[in-house]
This record gives structure tokens, C-alpha cells and sequence, in this order.
């Protein structure tokens, strides 16, 4: 399970015994920072658990709000990690309060752990039965939250009825079936769950199957079970986040069945359509808008080529002494491949413009380096509103889109001419996805067994449920 | 409010609007390194706050457990900072786990701190009645705690009515008013409450009085108040920690109208009258044993002298690469000051022996040295029991007191004798405090208005109240 | 001045006074960590400066080896960086301590900065000649070095006759003048000296020239200034290293008139029209080999795609607590982008295969991930032979070229097929460079002024100079 | 070797062989955080080393300047430490950059390795005489340094003949003859050397005996030599540091027969006799005046208390947030022992004061607590001059003795009076030392062999050599 973020990273692990023994790593940062290696060897003990990297959208940034949450309860302690934004989070921690609970933080994975410590019945002897409490937390909050749960020696991975934020499940081949490892013994056999299924390679897993929108699945020794499936409101679409295929993801992840990359691709293609252009080369800028400038290239059949190389050495976090560097500003993030393009007319692809304040200085570098005109082709629509569901996209008012400078953006940046996707090509492009006829192997693991719908709240305003202000 | 532990600190500060922002500090390991400059400076904006530095007795040692506890409640955020350790907290937690509260760390603070939210009534148009929940606490659990209590512009400062941990209250008095600073206008002036009162002095605060068992004083800008007193059981004396003169407070703070310092040296009196010694001079293991030795310097007629002198750079963390380093053991840690007791014999006082492993090459140095002889007198009864209130004292069998070696401890160490101070003549010498007639400043506030009553169940294995197992 | 190395950095400033003071920075790491901020406020006083980042070929990696050298000679001091390593630093270093002279480190650049302090007249009153010095040492050492000499005001750029090692000067741009900078007043104009020239744009300064082989500039106050061209041997070709373009610079630096990309592009194509493939796509090995795939893929009118992502969140440090994970070594480092090459024959392009232990993972990923055939193309000829002149190559023993296994190095890579770029191919691909027609602004300076020729030692064994073993 | 210094640390190792290994470990800070345990092992294959630590006198304060020397001379390398400050440093600067070399740093260290390698003849094929050249260097620079010289399985040490600083021979005791050690193999035996004989116990080492002044002592597996000993101009007395007893070496150190303790035990029995006073009690300003106070009050007849606690968790180095806490100044590092000199008249022992910003505060924050009057009592003379051999002492604007201020002392520092110790009292103190008749088994070891003579420089202006300006 994660967050995919970079602000702090967390693992609990089961031994599995009864009552068992849980082990918890927290530390801020990306993983290689958080943990010590001399720390990871203290979890070896377990041969279940569960983890989560934070990228910060509700609560203060501090190590208190990393995940997973660990709480005892009167059955013992249970483990959560969550992924998203629970819409109705202000009147629910209402409801834990009234009951008389104490919230130590602003998350919600700790209001989702105490959710779930609260539902009776209340007595020691009992049996807990954590299906049905995960069942009354989903009954009390439609969306948006991947989950996993561990308790002992179960892990329930859950996603909420809209299938709002991705879960993937992977399985984990022994090393000796694997090609691409050296010989070895470490014949590991399980499974993994992860927001993207592009962690499953790191580790020598291969991707099985997405957790459908509203599946309680149980992964134990025993295997994967789904337990359940809670259904949507009559008439509701599925609602998965179309900013994860434009930006978020990593182009190699799997999500409905398509890979991103090729989903990216599509839409340069779809743009090309859209939006053709008069123009000699066709260029990205690095690296994440690269799959959209070669769909777009191909579609529009002028040559792609690099205009742009990345200074691997300038940090972002430097502290720049000197005003003069401070001016420079991104013009010093790349050097300019002049040969390509001096005397040229360039067709820049980027995947989205957020504030615009990268985009122009680039544009003046070409400029300055010889391109005769830098025509700007953005591969997704103007995002205008806000998201509440887990994505921390800028205020409405720092958006370029919502600003007045963006009627005449081409000006604003410098361009020759900007043109975005539209929201219908979007869609079109995410949806067209078809396998490609030789892959055998993944085929059937990757058709998605619901009726696809997508969230593009933050391009249209509509929100998949209604907000609680 | 301090544990007075180099484990972990955090401070939380109020603003003191309605409703409050409160700001959080914590990090691991002593004051001056959990936190940064940079750090404190967020805390400038807020005229009251709480802190406390963490010495672990119960709960694992992790930034998790780290004090205060802040929690949002239906009445809005309190904070918590506890010193010690409830005798009954296995069945507290069972209270809260039953009404359905997770309970996230293993620390009595998070307990305290929920079963404050708990208490009803919980209608949020309520007024939150603090005090009342705080006395509901001090009904649930007799021992030991000194607490501090948060809430928007009122802090709570409570001592269980044994008065096991200690608690008083010092007043910031204007730089300009105290000669020992210079010049300034940082013209401060209010209330602080603290563990020890020899804080005081390093902020320019003066020792106003302690909190008396029982007692819950308010303290907010209209000054201190106390708001009740509540009873111990019928005929039950207060327990404060002995081990608190014996051991663990610093030398010039003042408990009960007397200075721990002086205690300590009629602690070494009064070991002079119960085992005097034929010896040449009188000496101390530096540092904490020196104002016994002084003290049985003086009632034996003996003459003071050193005979070691601290290796200040020989940390105690270093790792030893080399077996040669490691069996010199604690020898690297002194130079004998061999001119002051080559030839003689040697009274060695020592404040207490736990665990023996620091004595014994000590006497051997000295030997080794020259000293003729070497009779160890101890400065406090031998420790037998464990405490559960609050001190981390070794388990029972750790306890050089509890083993066979004890039956000749004077071999096992190598000592010429070895003798303890007894359980009565600590408490006489505890007792015995009378105050300097001449200090006329602080003799008003030092009297204690109560009956004092200590805890000695380390020494006698009496406990002050039933333990629950 | 710089090694282009990530091993240690180091800053001197002079204020140009008489007597100068010196600044002196120096730090383990990249730049970035090896100086904090507040140590780069410290140079702020000095108005020209060299610097250095070190590249560990010979000396150990310690911080005494850290450039510049700064000595004090009897006419003051001077710092000296340094590019390169000294065919006969052996002799050199016996001679400068046969007159008496301790040298402290291993490095070459002591050893120059020795020889420079040592060359005759001896007198204090005498006026220091430092350019009868510098021709001195040109005198008696044939190769490789790039050098920057500080002293007082003046700073001299010095290449070899043989201009093994580059050096090129750029023009510090007014920011008024830059379109690419933000308003501002960081007017400073001046003169930078850089291995490499991709280094200009970063500081907002333009390409003005490369520094000849031989020649001895002198930049000050007055500009940039030739003081001596010291010729080679009559009938030797200068001997640039030809493994600069092949991997070691950055693809937007120019040497000799040629952006470094566009030779790579031409190796590309260079490569298709030696090892022609019969496939369906071709692709590279991210990102140095890039340019060479897009030239292979344009000359063989194949499609390019691309079939692997980086991971960027696997650090090259991260110490593996587990043998699954380091078992799956490389392949950890990269997603497979499936449904680019999933069922296709694929021409993967590499840029040099020094050990092998890289592409064979890369190959099993790919067949693994249903790529039917892969073809592995290099772009360069194999290396075969060390580098006395500053590159860090493997030994001998351990460059795949020289082991058995290179005889079928298709089957032990696991590839479809391998096939390397000739020698000849290389030198026609560096030389066959022409300006683009319309890049007017910065034609004439690309243009070298001298007749070029390369170091092909690594891939052919024949040396530039005798070495001296 | 030690300057005894927290600034840098440095440690050289041989394994003895031909031509030798060295290993060299540098840092900056204490040694403890100077090294990491993993860098140590890297010392274990040495069975000979010399180490250094730093405290600048001359030179800026950054590794470069950290010791020992390591240089490869035409007969192989050496190492050098060095302690002391040569008084003609500056022109031995101009000789040997006269003869071409540069001088990379400023410190005396680079400069004595320099002479050393400097020394004719220079051929490769003679052996190099490293005493004559050890005796050479002392014939060009009459003071101070002690030095030792490490050259492939022999270690020189060396004083001057002054014998200004202090260096002491050590014998490993195998760890089996110890009786302060446990059980163990750790039975190495061998020597050591080392500025204060303190070290020897921290290492299982005994005293043996002081290197002479103008000693050259070779220390090989053979044991310990005399070479030679260079004497003094005739009628000159040695000027062995009077400082190093008054304030700066360790009190278990021995010095020409004499511990240092006892010295400023007999400092404060002479300064009773000198500055009696009419008081109630005698005290200390811990740690370092405690032995002249325990020597004034034995010599007065007035009881020894305690009036001030160190509050060890106040940092030097702890940035104050906060204009209240850095106008309370030096008063929070202390607890006033209230009870021990409430009402009374106190004699306070100081060893010196240098800039009287100290003893102010604490004079104040006695007075405060009760005290009816602070008599200062200065167990040293009045510093009025600058040191020029080795002791970082202020510049004579800042030392108090030549301040106006110091006409009336004591009303500037807020004292009832303030009394020094006279040069003559010192001398007298140093000098009277006569052993433990008891202690038959270093007696021998202690007895100086050469006429004793002090520097007294700081305290009288008198230097033992003609200073070059």
C-alpha cells in the first residue's frame, strides 16, 4: 500500500503468532532515507506486513501522521494503511469524538483505526469480526480509500465502491523461476498488494489482478479470497482518478488493463489529431511528457527528436547564495541540444500545466538556442478545480487555468501557440486501451471485470459523490 | 513537567485563543539535541505551554510514545504530560479498549489523556467540566502521577494524592529584578511548574512552593489557584519517592523544605555513626557521592581528600574496537590522584551499589595505586525490590542485593568492608531536614503544609497501595 | 576547472589583492553536499577563483587529495587545479624529492604545483615568472593535463600540446541580456574556464572557445589573452580523447566544433549502416545511449521506442538487508514497458559495455517480458586497453574485450546477437561533424582553429606519447 | 603526541615492513567523534603509530592543518606530530621556500616535516641519517616543540632542549599484571608516548619516565634508546610550562616528579598563607580550582563546603533562542547549593581569571542566594602576557590583568575582595614537590634527572629565548 509520496514512509510487520508479535519502522523521507538497513533487519521476523509512503494531503507533515496506524484494541492490535481522502472526514470524527475518543491526529487513517475499534459489540469474549467492521466503516464512507487492514495473520485489502484510488495484487515467484535474478535460494512464495503494480517487478513479483471498486479481499496463508463486494449507489460508475494515467503513476503501472505508457501515448496521438501543428521537429519536456511527444510525432508524422538534457546536479532543494543563480532559475535544470532544433520550428509536448512558471523559461532557452517558433501541445486538459480525494493539486486560485492570464496563455509563457487535450479525447484516449495481441501471458489477468467510469473532477468540477463542506 | 529523561522531550504551547492553536515539538534524545534553533523559534507566539523530557519505564522508547499527548476531543484539544507510572494501568486500558477506543502506544499518558476524553457527558453544545474529568481520573487510579493539563488558556497541574512524583511550582521573575542577569529587557514574568526545582534557577525563576499530594492547582495569566485537594484512603500517609534523595534528583533542588544536597550529607553523617571505620581518609566516587563523603568527612573527624579524577573524554558511547580497551573496563574512566592516598587507607563512599560492576575495578585501581586499604560505605540501604511507580530499576535478580554474592560482598568486590546505610537512618536523615535559620527568603515557602509520608518499597518491599498483577 | 567527479570538490577564491587572501572550500561528495551555503557566503569577497571536483584515477579518495592545491612560495601563493594525470608523474615526483621536497599526497596536482614552486631563480626580490614556470613544467611532461594557475589577479589556462584533456572558455552573460533569466540585476560580466562547456548555460555564460593544445591563456581583468602555444613534436596529431564523445561528456558540451550529441547520433547511424538488423523496433539502454538509438532507428527507418523506465527511487547505495533483493539485482532498477515490445524483435542500443554485468539482466527482462528476439548494437568499439591519462578504466583483466567469454559474447549476455561500431566508424562519426547552416550566432567559435586528432588508446593500444612504466 | 586539543585528530599507523604501510585516519572534533569504530579497524595490521590531537594555536582551524604529517621523502615517507609553536617559525617559512618548496598549510608541523626532508645529502641510494637530520632541525630552532617522527619501524621522540612542552615515556603492562582489568588476552606490551603521563592508566600503560629536555629517544621493538641530548646555550635553564600546572594539563599527570594535583593543592595552602581571610567557609569553582580549595581551607583551618552544582545538560553550544535565557547567562550552568553557605562569608578559589566574564555571574548569583560576602581567591598569578610557544592564551587587550578595570577588580567583578597568587608563591608551589614517602614504586621513575628551570612568560614577560618579530 502506498501513498506513493516522499514526505515519510512506515512498515508493520506479524509474526503471525497468537497474540502476535507486531514490529513497526517509521522515519521521514523517501524509504532509502527513512529506514537503516540495520533497522529492515529487524523486521525479518515476520512473514506478513504491510507499509505505506506519505505524500502529504491532509494533516500537518510530522512523523506522528505516518502510516501505518497501529492501535490495540479489546481483540488485539490491528494495522492500517490508507490511500486517499475520506470526503465526509469532518462529520465522522465528529462521530469518534462524541463517542468519546481522543484523536491525536489530523489523519485519516487514525479516524479509519478508531472507526474500527469503535463498532460493537464490545465484549472481550466475543469474536471479533473485522469483515464486518471493515463492511460498517464502508457503510459510513463512500470514497476515496485503498486500505489494508492486518490483524494477526490476515491482511484485508480493500478498495471503496468507487474505485477511486488504485490496489493492485501481485504474486511473488521464487526466485529460481525468475530469469532476470541470479541463482539463489530465496524461494520467497506470496503475494503482494500495492497502489501501482509497478513495484511488483522490483521484487520479483508478478502483477495478478486490480482489487475491484468495493472488494474486501483476504489475503492469508490460505491465499487470496475476495470476501465481499460492496456495491455503489444504483446507477454510479466506478470513479478511478484520471490524473493518475496523465500524471501521477509511473508509466510502466497497470491500471483497468492498460498500461500508462501506452495510455500516455494515445493521448499524444489524440492530440496530434486535435491539435496539429505546422512545425518541423516534435520534442518533450523530460521526462515525464516523453510517451505523449512520441504518439504525438508518429501521429503527426514529423520526426521527434531531444531538444533538452537534464543537469542530473542541480538539486531542487539547493539553497541558491546568489542572486544571480537565483535568475538563472530553470534555464540551469537543462542544457539545450542546439544541433537538433537551432533554425527549426519546435512542438514542445508537456503532460499538464500546473502554475506555468517551468514551461516559460524553457520556452525562452529554445528560443535563445535558435528555435525559430516552440509551438506548446499539453497532453491533458486545463485542470481547474480542486481535488478532495487524495491528489494535492494547487488551490483553485494558483491554478493557471482559473487565472486571468491564462486567456492569452500562449503570451503569458512566451509560446508560439498552446493548445491542450480535450476532456472528451482524454477520456477516449484512457478508455481505447486494447491489448496488444501478442502479449499472452498477462492477457487475461489484465481485462477489468466491472464497467470502467473515471473521476475528472479536477478538469470538469464534477464530483463523483457530493461534498460535505 | 519533566520526566527528567534523555530519551525523548517534546514541548506543545498554546496561544491561548479560543479556539486555540496549540504548536508541537518533539524529537528523540536529550533537549539540546531533539531539537533545533529553528525549531524553538515556532513556538515563539505561544504564552503558555508544557513539556516533557522522557525516561523510559513503561513503553517501548520511540518518538511515538513521546509526551505531551495531544488530543482532539469533542470540546476541543487538550494536551498531557505525565511523570510516572500507574500501578493499575493493565485494567485502564481494558476500560477504554472496552468502550471501543484503540490505544495506539503502550504509554500511560495516552491512556490518562483518553480516559479524559472519555468521561461524560459528550454532547458537543456541553460545557467541557476539566476539573471534573480530571478528579474522575484521580478516582480511577491512586498512583503515581504528576500531571500536566492543557486546555486552550489553562494549565491543570495535579499530584496523586501519595504524592509519589514530585511537582512544584517556581515564579519567572523580570531580568531586571535579578542580579545574576545582565541588562535586557526580556522583562518575562509568570509561572512555572516543574519536577525538579533547581530548574527554576536557569530560567530566572524563583521557588515558589510544591503541589501538594492530591492537589489540582489551575494556572492561567489570573495567577495559581488551587481548586481541590482530593483525599488519600484514611490513615494512609503520602509515599513520596525516597529514591528521589537517594539517587535521582539533583543535589540543589528542594523537596519538602529540604534541599536534596543536605540530605544527602546527613545520609553520610549518619553512615558514620552506624559503621565508623579505622581509616586514614575519606573519599568519594565522583560525582553524586560527594556530599556523603563530605558529610561522613566531617562527623567521623576523618579528612576529606579525592583520590580519583573524572577522564572527561572517555564517552560512555564510544564502541571499544579492541579487546585490550574493553578489559580495562572502567579503569580508562578515572586517574587516581595517587599523592592523596598512596599509603593510607580509604573510606570510599558510594551513593548506591546496583548492580557492582562499577565498584569493583575502582577499589582495584585504588589498590593498584597504593591505598592500603579500602572500605566501601554505602550511602543509602541496599536495594531489593522493583518499583513500579514510576523509577526503572533493575528486575529483582539484577539486584546486587538479591544475589548470593551478597552474602560476602565485601570479597565479591574486593573491598577491605563494605557496610550500608540502614532503612531507618535514611528516613532520619530524610526527616531531619531543618532549614538554615539565616535563609529568610525562602524559609516561608519551603515548610510543606501536609504530613509527609515516603515510599521506601524499593528498600522494604512495601508497596504505599495494593499492586494489581 | 573540473574532473567531472562526484568524489570531492573544492573552491578557491582570491580578492585580487596584493597581497592577495585566499578563500579555500573543499568537501567529500558532490557540490551540492560538499559545501553547505553559508560556506559559499564566504567566497563572496573574491572576484575570480578556480575550482575543482575530483574524479578519483589515481591518489586515494581522501580529502587531502582534494583540489586546488594552494602553496605558499616565496612570491606568494598560488593554486593550482587539474585535469588529467601525468604520463611520467613516476620520474617527476623521484626528481622534485631528490631536491629535498616531502610530498605530502599522491596526487599529480601536488606534484605540479611542486614543480612549479621549485623552477629557479630563488630570490625573494626577483619578480616571479609563473609563465617561464608553466612552460617549464609544459617542458618536462608531454601529457595529460588540463590546468588553471591562480595567482594574485590573474589565473592562466593551460592544456597540453597534446590536448588530451578538454578545456573551454566561456563569456559570463549580463542577466539583462539573457532572455532565459528573470529581471534582475546580476549583472556581472567575466570569463569562465570549464572541462566542459555545458557548464555555461548553468551560470548563464556562452561558449567563447575551446582552449588550444598547448597554449597557455591568461584571464584577468584585461580579458582573455594568449600567452604561448607550445608546440608537440614535430609530426604528432594533438590526441584528444575520443572517449569524452563515447561516454564520459555531457551530450551538450562542444568539442571541437561538435556537440557531443550529435557525434552520438552519428555513431548511431554509423552503427546501422555496419550492423544492419532485421527487426521491429529499436530502443536503448536509458538514458546515456539514447542519441545513438534515435540515429540507429532514423538510418535503418525503423521505429524507435522505448522499452525500459528507470526507477529513480533505487538508490545506487542502498545497502540490500535481503538475498531475494539482491538477487534481483538490476533488474530492480527498470519497469518494463510491455506493450511497446511485448511479441516484437528488438535492436537495443547500448553506448559501451565495460563488464557485462549490466546489459545480460537487461536482455532477460526483456525476453522475459515477451520481447521475441533482442539484438544488442554498441556504439562504440570494445574497450580493450587502460587509460594512463586520466580516465578511470577497468583493469585489463577486467574489461569483458579481454576475457574468453567476449569470443561469444552473444551467449553470454544472453543476446539475439551483439555487435560493437569499428574504430573507423567512431573516428568517422567524431570527425564527419558539420555545423548546422543555420546556427549562426555561435558558428564561428566552434570552428577549431587547429587540426584535430584523437586518443583512441583504450580501444586500440597505441598511445599517444611512450609511457613510462 | 597530543596538543590535547577537541579541534582535529589524526592517528598514523606502520606495519613496520620495508618499505612500509602506512594508514592515516583524520577528522575533525574530539576523538570520539573524529573516527567512527569501522575506521579504527582499518589501524589494526600497525604494530607502531603516532596520533595527534589538535588545538590551534597557529593555523586556521580545518583539516588541512590536522596531524600527523605524512610526507614521501627520496628515502621513504614519514610521519610527524608535533606540539609547540616554533619561536622562529617565520623565517624558517622564508628558508625552505627559498630552497623551492611550497608550503601548503600554515602550520609548524608541514614546515618540520619540510626541514626534515630537506636535509642534504639527496641521493637515493644513501641511507638516510634521520637523527642527524632530527639534530639539525634543532640546531635551527631552539623552541617549542616535542615531537615525535615515525619512519618505517622506529619512532623518534623529541624534546627541545628547553623542554617547554612536556612528553612522557609509557609501558604497556600486559593486561594478565593488571589487576584493575578483567580476564583477558590482550597481552600486548610494548611503549608509548605521550604529552601528559594521565593517558598511560586510561590504556593499561605505567609511567616510566619523562623524555629530557634535548632528549632524542628512539623507541623501537628493541625498547627505548637514547640518541642524544642536544644540550642548551650555557647558563640557560630549562623553561618547561608553568601554565600546564596552573590550568591546562590533567590533574593525575605527573611532571617533573610532581603530580599536578598536589601542585595546586600546595597552590592553595600558599595563597592562604599569602591572602588569608576572615570567612566562614572555603569553596571551589568546579571542577579544576577544587584541589587549590581544598589546599586553601586545610592550610586555613576553615571548613571546605560545596556552594555550586554543575547543570550538566547546558551545552556550550546550545544556540539561544531566546534574549531571557542569554541574559541569564552563565548563572543557568550552576545550582546554588543554598543551604551550604546561606548567611555566610565565602572564600571562592579560582585557578585563574582570564577574562573575569565568569566569576562575575557566579559572585551575583551567590550573593543572591544568600551569601553575606565572596572573597575571590586566585590560586595563580595575574596573566599579563602573550604565549609564543604552543598555549592559545588572549591577546594582551584582552586578558583583565591589563585592563583598566583591573585597578579595582574587585568592585568590577562584584567581589568583597580579590587576592592573587604571587610568581614567587608559584614558583615556590611548583617546586616544593617531594614524593609520597609511601610510594616505593614509581619513586625512582619521578625524580627529574636535569636541573628543572619554568617558563613564566605569561605571568612576567621574561621568555626563555630572544623572539623573532
Amino acid at each position: 500500500m502506498t501513498d506513493r509520496g516522499q514526505e515519510s514512509a512506515g512498515i508493520v510487520t506479524s509474526n503471525g503468532a497468537s497474540p502476535p508479535t507486531y514490529t513497526t519502522l517509521k522515519g521521514m523521507g523517501l524509504v532509502n532515507s527513512a529506514f537503516q538497513p540495520e533497522d529492515l533487519l529487524k523486521l525479518r521476523h515476520g512473514n506478513l506486513g504491510i507499509g505505506h509512503t506519505r505524500y502529504s494531503t491532509t494533516g500537518i507533515s510530522e512523523l506522528q501522521n505516518c502510516q501505518p496506524f497501529v492501535v490495540d484494541t479489546l481483540h488485539g492490535k490491528i494495522a492500517v494503511a490508507h490511500n486517499g481522502e475520506l470526503v465526509n472526514a469532518a462529520s465522522l470524527r465528529k462521530k469518534v469524538m462524541r463517542h468519546g475518543v481522543g484523536l491525536s491526529t489530523s489523519s485519516d487513517s487514525e479516524l479509519i483505526t478508531q472507526l474500527l475499534a469503535l463498532t460493537p459489540p464490545m465484549e472481550e469474549k466475543d469474536t471479533p469480526d473485522w469483515v464486518a467492521r471493515i463492511k460498517n466503516l464502508m457503510s459510513e464512507t463512500p470514497t476515496s480509500y485503498s486500505l489494508l487492514v492486518m490483524y494477526t495473520d490476515v491482511i484485508y485489502a480493500v478498495r471503496d465502491p468507487y474505485g477511486n484510488r488504485p490496489l493492485s495484487i501481485g504474486r511473488l515467484v521464487p526466485i529460481s523461476k525468475l530469469h532476470t535474478a541470479g541463482a539463489g535460494d530465496g524461494d520467497t512464495e506470496g503475494w503482494v498488494v500495492s497502489s501501482e503494480s509497478c513495484s511488483f517487478q522490483s521484487i520479483g513479483a508478478r502483477y495478478y489482478r486490480e482489487v475491484e471498486p468495493g472488494e474486501i479481499v483476504q489475503i492469508s496463508k490460505h491465499g487470496v479470497k475476495t470476501l465481499s463486494v460492496v456495491p455503489r449507489p444504483e446507477g454510479d460508475l466506478p470513479a478511478f482518478c484520471i490524473f493518475e494515467y496523465v500524471y501521477f503513476a509511473r508509466p510502466d503501472s497497470i491500471f483497468e488493463g492498460k498500461m500508462v505508457y501506452s495510455v500516455r501515448q494515445r493521448c499524444g496521438r489524440q492530440l496530434a489529431v486535435e491539435a496539429p501543428t505546422d512545425a518541423d521537429v516534435v520534442s518533450t519536456v523530460p521526462e515525464s511528457a516523453t510517451p505523449a511527444a512520441l504518439g504525438y510525432a508518429q501521429q503527426a508524422g514529423l520526426p521527434y527528436v531531444e531538444v533538452l538534457c537534464k543537469n542530473r546536479y542541480v538539486g531542487r532543494t539547493f539553497i541558491q547564495p546568489n542572486t544571480r543563480l537565483r535568475q538563472l532559475g530553470v534555464a540551469k535544470k537543462f542544457g539545450a541540444l542546439t544541433d537538433n532544433f537551432a533554425g527549426k520550428r519546435v512542438v514542445l509536448i508537456d503532460d499538464s500545466i500546473v502554475r506555468g512558471n517551468t514551461i516559460s523559461p524553457i520556452i525562452k532557452l529554445l528560443k535563445e538556442a535558435g528555435a525559430t517558433e516552440v509551438h506548446i501541445r499539453v497532453a491533458s486538459p486545463p485542470i481547474r478545480f480542486p481535488c478532495y480525494m487524495g491528489i494535492n493539486i494547487p488551490t483553485k486560485e494558483e491554478l493557471i487555468a482559473n487565472k486571468p492570464e491564462f486567456q492569452d496563455i500562449a503570451g503569458y509563457i512566451g509560446a508560439s501557440s498552446v493548445r491542450y487535450l480535450s476532456v472528451e479525447g482524454l477520456v477516449a484516449a484512457v478508455q481505447g486501451g486494447i491489448l496488444t495481441e501478442k502479449d499472452q501471458r498477462i492477457d487475461s489477468n489484465r481485462k477489468p471485470s466491472w464497467r470502467v467510469g473515471h473521476c475528472t473532477a479536477c478538469l470538469t468540477g464534477k464530483y463523483p459523490v457530493e461534498l460535505e463542506w
